[in-house]
């Protein structure tokens, strides 16, 4: 469920972008406008503003917020106006040049739906001239891994990156209750015998539908006493288990690994808005409301009064207005 | 080039599933005039003819076609009325119970373009209640896979096939010199080494663009002194080195790869009519001129004769139309 507070009747995309227009003329910036605006309107709205801009004054709405605004707040309101497709396409190839890079990789190939991540890989496409997945094959093997493998332990997380970032995964309900059944066993084998990164282990965890990994963590618990995730303990500074443990909560309960990583990003000292804001512009149209429930849940506090407490001016203010908190 | 001809102004698809229905009724069945229908359509046309056929007889034509036709000859009239991504579904899922699949899944991985592989994933979806990947993947790897190790070398073509499966290729003209040059030297060095199966050559030759391919092979070829698939005839019994080669073939020349299937096929004590029949049903709509032109120019006999002089019947008459030689 989506926190984002959508107007019912909006004003006009064009009126909307002679507000934002509006908003960056004169002596200084009117930031709260530019909230009102973009924070109240859906992916869909957002688009058709960006067209009537584009149309009236010639210019990329982006290009203008970008000359106008700065640090975090620059870079909440520049991620949330992007299309979903090409926020993923932009944070994806940023990426490819980051050391933290297999995390997001990760979780645009495993929260996304098949046909988004579908979209993401189009756009990726025609912006960026090539397939999404032979950037992160070559930031992930090879010669270019090397550079990473000094201070993040990167070895082998392209065997896990690439079939999660590849496999058009089937979506449907449908669950075979005997193939769970087998592949919970073939997965307690492995991980029993510390073999994390064999293939067959990757290949149901990269290729089988979300429903059917369920059905199999399911049995995986029942049948041998602890949930996967906890099983893939053994060694937590592995940054390969860490990584193969969070696509699995990615998989089923992806407001679970949200909440962590905003918990993490809150509790951090001078906190991560790299990553708060990611989190935030990424999740507000899709399913905050559940991430904000697991968060009062583990931290006995509301996400609002955490950003609140941890956060402040515009990028405070568009935060909250995202995780439906703000009032209009 | 599409080597099927289609009629300029045919019948409507109502009239032509009219003919197809009284084809099948009274003593016999018409055969000739199925081909001469079905073999004169395009995809479109026939998908079309279909729907006509299903609204006025509630019943799917392919399933008339199965009742009233045998043989080579209902294989070829049924693989090519499929609409082409329902056949690469069914020939992929077949594939999935034969120990010849590695060779159709690659086919299919390497020779279509993006988007008709995306459209077969689609169908995949609807048709079988679970992704192409999750197949192939299972099929090719684990116990499953230890079946057909006893007479088939399947080891490590997961390693390969999966990639080539999965990626959503580029398909722009646009190509990078300096990378190409870069990775015909890596692909040149792990080959050196023997090292076929080695992640950044398989990562190259199934993430990137055909465009790039092809500069990067001719980079290898006059940088080397070899062309890449010389240098992989090492050991020409290794299945794997076999159907890499292949793959390499089927992503810059598929005509010679086809050629070259054809002429096995036909040679063949009693010929190969299932590859013989794929290889015409899938590719009259695509490329078989060229394919024939390389066919002649190979073996100094046309396909035409070549084909007329391995085969008999109504199944004969249905090869020789769908690659042009067929009179109407």
């Amino acid at each position: 469920m989506a926190s984002l507070k959508v107007l019912n009747h909006p004003p006009s995309p064009s009126e909307d972008a002679e507000q934002l227009h509006k908003a960056f003329s004169g002596w200084g910036t009117n930031e709260q406008m530019i909230i009102d605006i973009l924070a109240y309107r859906s992916a869909a709205q957002r688009n058709s503003i960006r067209k009537a801009y584009k149309e009236a004054y010639g210019e990329d709405l982006l290009k203008s917020l970008e000359k106008e605004l700065t640090s975090d707040f620059e870079r909440i309101i520049l991620l949330f106006t992007l299309d979903p497709a090409e926020r993923d396409a932009c944070l994806a190839s940023q990426s490819t040049k980051s050391s933290s890079s297999n995390w997001i990789f990760m979780e645009i190939a495993c929260t996304r739906s098949a046909s988004a991540l579908l979209e993401v890989k189009k756009y990726y496409h025609s912006r960026y001239k090539k397939s999404l997945e032979e950037d992160i094959a070559h930031h992930t093997t090879g010669d270019y891994r090397k550079v990473y493998e000094a201070f993040a332990h990167i070895t082998c997380s392209v065997q896990l990156l690439f079939p999660l970032v590849s496999t058009f995964r089937y979506e449907g309900e449908e669950v075979d209750m005997s193939l769970a059944k087998s592949e919970a066993k073939i997965l307690h084998e492995k991980i029993k015998d510390k073999q994390y990164n064999d293939e067959e282990l990757i290949r149901i965890i990269s290729t089988r539908s979300k429903a059917q990994l369920n059905a199999t963590f399911n049995h995986y618990n029942s049948s041998f006493g602890n949930a996967i995730t906890k099983d893939l303990k053994a060694d937590p500074g592995d940054e390969f288990l860490k990584l193969l443990r969070a696509a699995i909560k990615c998989l089923t309960t992806p407001e679970q690994y949200y909440e962590k990583v905003l918990r993490l990003a809150i509790n951090k000292m001078g906190s991560d808005e790299k990553a708060l804001t990611r989190v935030v512009a990424t999740r507000a149209e899709v399913d905050m409301v559940r991430i904000k429930e697991a968060y009062q849940k583990r931290n006995s506090v509301s996400l609002e009064q955490a950003i609140a407490g941890d956060t402040s001016g515009d990028f405070k203010r568009m935060l909250l207005a995202l995780i439906g908190a703000g009032d209009i």
